[in-house]
């Protein structure tokens, strides 16, 4: 065990000797030259190394009395001790994406949680665009993170940049190249559970509100939004299928209107996309769920935000941190790991208030 | 300057030498036992000090070539070299409060984006309840964060745990015991700027739509609302004043009709507040801002998703950030700077889709 220690922010240019005992430190220029020990502290307090241990690391329930936790504690800041332990970071790193996105955010959040229990700290860095190679570039030159979990919008460069720098790192999302260590959401698997939830309903047109489909996960989304369709029998009629951007949901339901396509559901890809929606049909005297059904994508705060609460079919987040983190520790603590793909299957629904059965109506 | 090195993670129980040179490490029981210098790594590539320094440190516009700078960095990486500066670490503390706030989320965007210019890392911990004092306790004890900066629902404890930790740390929000370093948005001024702004566009009948009033912002923006009415000479109707829980918007709506209360404006002191009125005012089919004008505080996501925009004032998020990040690096540099608090007033108005003049109708 070893501690690093820190410049001291007194007397830059000179040299300096503790003024507790020249044995633990000197300061000079601004650099303080002995790294601090256990048994350094211990010795100078004259208890035992084990001692220092447990309340340096934190250990609970141990028999170390109040007044020697303070002593030890004291003399540790005082000589400028740093644990080795400390330096354990995970990076969460954002590419190309707000942090306003509550699926981020709370990603991040539930990661710090369980990182935390494990003694890491978590790092957060966002990059956009080309400028963000470099300032990726020079963090994981500094060598600073122990892994990385990765998510946003990617691209290759990125991928190539981490991959270069020998740091484990954890890819989660959709990305046209797979390789390396991703755990992704089985996105068609999730459209056609969508659309089977609505056939099940009673509904036989559902329209698809999606993305661009050049991006991968909108691929996949429609190729589960054909499978429902052909395993239960249904033709697929194409007038259905509608791109829009993430902030035009409310366009949307004038343009369904306009071009008098007929629908009794919908599956919105983004619950920003179906909030927009459902704002845009009630303004037009539509009811929801009375005339058109909406199911979502996601969870975010919008779901219940909403009145009508939204219905929706998401993944389970618990369960995303857990399969980033287990396969991140696997990772850390052996490097020559095969590469390891990992399918998130873990479905859920919200039922909400925006979707309702047809059955009685046929 | 020297560098703090890693355990290996190869042969853990063994003794080994670097297979580069006895000279520049040796590891054993996993870890590195020498600290890898910069001369140390010129010497072993036969280059100056100086260009080692350009590299590792990532100078810009230098006259290094690119091969030179790959060697260095390899040479870095093999010799487990870690720079000093490198453990610089900002800790961004959440308290007692949801992460998908995106108040909460784009100010730490904001932080990290100008603190990593500085060369700064940007640390996360969210902490909850009393078991969250504990953690943040370890975490201190660690030395590990060159400075905190504190938001969220902070109580005394919280505070207590941060200032026994002698670590510099900067409050943002609004708190009741106001000691220490602290940038605080001026509610008062902002309530009461909102009520002139509702008043200049001729409401008389503003309502105040507010949060629990036990809560120190809550009783900064009543009194604010109450000095508008003094300063134009309106007589305040406390029947105008209304207390709701943040989800409960749409309930609101409904309370004013059933109690018959007369209103031509509100100022709803989150977005999320006025988010659920309007869609409670809009069901209900009243026109917004057609009879009732809605003025929120803050800028969320909901700004912008909600149809119509809503109409907002808030504090200027550049300017924070600013002020936060210039307090806190005074703070690291003087220890001893006596505490400060920075009162903001930096306020903006986004006009929005949901306030209208009702001037002509006088």
């Amino acid at each position: 065990m070893f501690a690093a220690v820190l410049p001291t922010m007194t007397d830059p240019h000179e040299m300096m000797y503790s003024k507790l005992n020249e044995r633990y430190y000197m300061t000079w220029k601004g650099i303080k030259y002995h790294m601090v020990t256990k048994k350094e502290i211990a010795d100078y307090l004259g208890i035992s190394r084990t001692a220092v241990s447990f309340v340096l690391n934190n250990v609970q329930n141990n028999k170390i009395s109040g007044e020697t936790r303070e002593r030890v504690l004291k003399a540790a800041k005082e000589l400028g001790y740093r644990s080795n332990e400390a330096q354990k970071n995970i990076c969460y790193l954002l590419c190309n994406r707000e942090f306003n996105d509550s699926r981020y955010s709370l990603l991040m959040e539930d990661l710090e949680e369980i990182m935390s229990e494990q003694g890491y700290n978590l790092l957060f860095m966002s990059i956009k665009g080309p400028s963000g190679i470099s300032k990726l570039e020079s963090f994981l030159e500094r060598n600073e993170a122990d892994g990385v979990v990765v998510t946003g919008l990617l691209d290759d460069k990125i991928i190539h940049t981490l991959e270069q720098s020998g740091i484990p790192f954890v890819i989660y999302g959709v990305v046209e190249n797979e390789t390396g260590n991703i755990v992704t959401p089985d996105s068609e698997l999730i459209a056609k559970e969508a659309i089977q939830y609505l056939i099940d309903k009673g509904h036989e047109k559902i329209a698809l509100f999606t993305g661009r489909l050049d991006l991968l996960i909108h691929r996949q989304i429609f190729e589960g939004y054909k499978k429902a369709h052909v395993e239960n029998g249904l033709v697929l009629d194409k007038l259905l299928v509608q791109v829009i951007n993430q902030e035009d949901g409310y366009e949307m339901a004038k343009r369904m209107k306009l071009l008098d396509i007929e629908y009794t559901a919908a599956f919105c890809v983004e619950n920003v996309i179906q909030f927009g929606i459902l704002q845009g049909l009630k303004d037009a005297g539509t009811e929801v769920p009375g005339q058109i059904s909406l199911l979502g994508y996601g969870y975010t705060e919008l779901v219940k935000l909403s009145n009508p609460h939204l219905s929706t079919i998401y993944f389970d987040r618990s369960e995303i941190t857990k399969l980033i983190i287990s396969r991140l520790q696997h990772l850390i603590s052996d490097r020559n790991a095969p590469p390891q793909k990992t399918v998130l299957d873990c479905i859920r629904i919200y039922p909400g208030e925006t979707v309702n059965s047809i059955r009685s109506v046929d």
